[in-house]
């Protein structure tokens, strides 16, 4: 398994938006078994966004898929910049699926 | 919903026992929506444990289960620190199941 975790810093005023351009963009992504968005609630503008594949080829493979190229075009004058990023190797545990 | 992302430390050489711990502890607990172990391919010693439950309430009250209880006694001694965390506000994504 592959996984990311990482934060994402939204445009003051943008988070919101941000977000749902994020969530928009799951609906078809083969090989994620677990993506999930949350926001920091001690900063309005920090997203965090972590996130475990069956591979690392997988997540590559969905950066190319043409919903989420369209939605990182909208995402991207949004983001402000980012965070601690983390590449990890998921090993196991609960709400792991195959959507 | 109410997350947590979290770097834990082993004591050297006990990576592979304390992710064993924190995997057979997380079979029954209630309102649990997602609990992911990983290791992190770049130290032979850290875990990271990212986790959604449907409340900080239902975080609060697996931590006075007998069989959670029994599992951090036994993980104390090979835990050699924590490092960055992180509390969040889980807002959607793929992959949050009740158990």
């Amino acid at each position: 398994m592959y996984g990311l975790i990482g934060k994402m810093l939204a445009v003051p005023g943008e988070r919101d938006t941000l977000i749902a351009i994020l969530l928009e963009g799951t609906g078809d992504m083969s090989g994620c078994l677990s993506y999930v968005v949350a926001i920091d609630p001690a900063d309005d503008n920090a997203i965090w966004i972590t996130e475990v594949w069956d591979s690392e080829a997988s997540h590559a493979a969905s950066l190319t898929l043409p919903a989420v190229q369209a939605a990182i075009a909208r995402a991207r004058p949004i983001i402000a910049g980012f965070g601690d990023q983390a590449v990890t190797t998921p090993v196991g545990g609960v709400g792991l699926i195959a959507p």
